[in-house]
């Protein structure tokens, strides 16, 4: 193998790839990019974890055909340091890749790319597109309800699924026990009969970096076992979460009839800051509804109280209510307008909060006992 | 006590006395800042670690005289999240301070302003000072050679002591065993007959973050024991490390016969490269020396090999030597002319490294075996 390729280009290529890669590997090879040059299609670079694989085609003259592969963080961070605008050259030859640009030259390890393990995508039957923005809102506006907790596997990515009620239509949805994000968009051609899936945490991060770079469409495919994202030149595989999502639907108020109309914004620092007084371990803000009179407020046993009122529309009975700062501040950074709805029951029941009822996403927060 | 002060005025002046208090403490009122509103004088801000301590006087309306202590953290947490251009009322009363500002309000725990150690100075006889740009420089320039090793106490800050070689000077050193930093300058008038002192490791960092926002000169008092800054509004106290630092000079290597003559800037650029590959506990570089040729070099069992060629004037017989990379990288990022003299001996002993003979900074180097 032989190719030579800009600094940048090569940079940018390995950027996307090597976040794959985890910094511990049992298995080498899986700390290494492969780095394959096909004769007039530029240089194709791949990384994977076995459950996650990108694969980006980058732009060089090559000069030989052929492949190896290296370690990925090394050779990254050997590229992030060559002198700008330099032309680099690859060249693989007995066990070795070596690298060169300008006065420097490196001779790098290399394993076999005959033993650089590829995920089999297998058949992916369901196909569509979503815009590159469209897919950034899903994430976005879900991805913070991700449970990170290992046991409860099926809870840790984000669910895809269609459905049809009034009209046809794709949900995301995430959700910790605590708090559910959900997401509505209309359904792309192509996703009728879509199996369910659930996607990985790591490929929603690896994913949404990807669409940063990203203008126009992603194309998706996916079986019940894996799915693809086609962006531009780079392609991301992933296997899918082996489980059932809960049947978050039944979580969704339907009937809290305490409506609370409040600017986000005054919400989310007067939340903010009498929070900075809770303990670190409950986070919680007590709120107190009364005729369009909302007052904050945390006692901490260590450091004192606060309090803070803030301006809203609220007309129903007066209660109090409790709620975990974190997740209530999570949920309000997600809102864009200048006006939020907070659907409340009872302190006790789980409060439906969101832009409108036009609002495309929609949140659903656990109270806790304050 | 009852103050009114604008919030960006209390939280600058929070932000220079908090970073003192450390974040656990088993006494509880070190955790917490000393406020006191004295008439006609403004806020006086107070925080303390029993070895350093910071006083800031802040302007603030004073309503009623008094002092009272709260948690410095929470304090300027609170601060830090009030709106922008607010007024902050402090009102201290029955064993809680209260903070009001806008529509939010804070009762916070306080302890008794009595309890609150402060550290007794003593007779500071010597009493000089130095430009706050010549104070930023020693410190600068040899902080990075600090000891981190707690069983080497005396090695844990900034030696400073006077010398009346060819003229009376003043000079900071500072050393971890495998490099020494020194900065050489003018002896201020007063400082002649100071005892040697050794400033320590947190000392320097508060003093460096304070200087940031000095013009002018700073006042430096000190004994054999404490030293104190004086810095417009703020004073920092600290005591000294008891300890004698080791003699030095006799580290400098005063007949290196071998001189390269070398542009820092793709001196340090080289090495960084080459150094990708280094393993990260020796990080050892080679450099071979020959006329007018200068190749790095790193060999590593898991990654391959790396060389550069840098450009350099070097006319006195080729040799091998080695680096520790961080070390050389540390050092060079402090020269910042377009060239570094490096005087070497053999492959065994202390380098000599400075911009050149007139350079008020001097660095020494222990090569490694490669």
């Amino acid at each position: 193998m032989k190719a030579t390729i800009e600094r940048a280009t090569l940079l940018r290529g390995l950027s996307h790839v090597q976040s794959v890669v985890e910094r511990r590997n049992t298995i080498p090879i899986l700390s290494n990019v492969l780095i394959e040059a096909q004769g007039g299609e530029g240089l194709k670079l791949m990384a994977t974890d076995l459950d996650l694989q990108v694969v980006e085609t980058v732009a060089a003259a090559i000069d030989q055909p052929g492949a190896t592969t290296v370690s990925a963080h090394t050779l990254f961070d050997i590229v992030r340091k060559l002198p700008e605008g330099s032309q680099v050259q690859l060249t693989a030859a007995e066990g070795k890749m070596q690298v060169v640009a300008g006065r420097a030259r490196f001779n790098l390890a290399t394993l076999p790319r005959d033993d650089f393990p590829v995920i089999a995508e297998g058949e992916l039957p369901t196909r569509f597109e979503l815009p590159a923005e469209t897919l950034k809102q899903i994430i976005d506006k879900t991805r913070f309800a991700i449970s990170t907790e290992e046991t409860r596997y099926y809870l840790n990515g984000i669910f895809l699924h269609v459905s049809d009620e009034t009209q046809p239509v794709l949900k995301a949805a995430a959700t910790d026990g605590h708090r559910l994000a959900r997401v509505t968009v209309a359904r792309p051609e192509g996703a009728s009969g879509m199996p369910d899936v659930i996607i990985p945490r790591k490929c929603v991060a690896e994913l949404r970096k990807l669409l940063d770079e990203v203008d126009g469409s992603v194309a998706i495919s996916l079986s019940t076992s894996k799915i693809r994202f086609g962006l531009g030149n780079a392609t991301l595989t992933s296997k899918l979460i082996d489980g059932t999502f809960p049947d978050y639907s039944r979580v969704i108020p339907t009937a809290n009839d305490k409506l609370l109309r409040i600017d986000p914004k005054s919400f989310m620092e007067g939340v903010d800051r009498v929070a900075t007084i809770a303990s670190e371990k409950t986070r919680a803000v007590k709120m107190a509804l009364d005729r369009d009179k909302i007052i904050l407020s945390v006692t901490s046993p260590e450091n004192g109280t606060a309090a803070e009122e803030v301006p809203g529309d609220y007309s129903a009975a007066g209660f109090e209510i409790g709620f975990n700062a974190r997740y209530l501040l999570d949920i309000l950074g997600q809102i864009e307008g200048d006006q939020v709805e907070v659907h409340l029951a009872d302190a006790a029941a789980p409060t439906l909060i969101r832009e409108n009822d036009k609002a495309a996403a929609l949140y659903v927060l656990m109270p806790m006992r304050v």
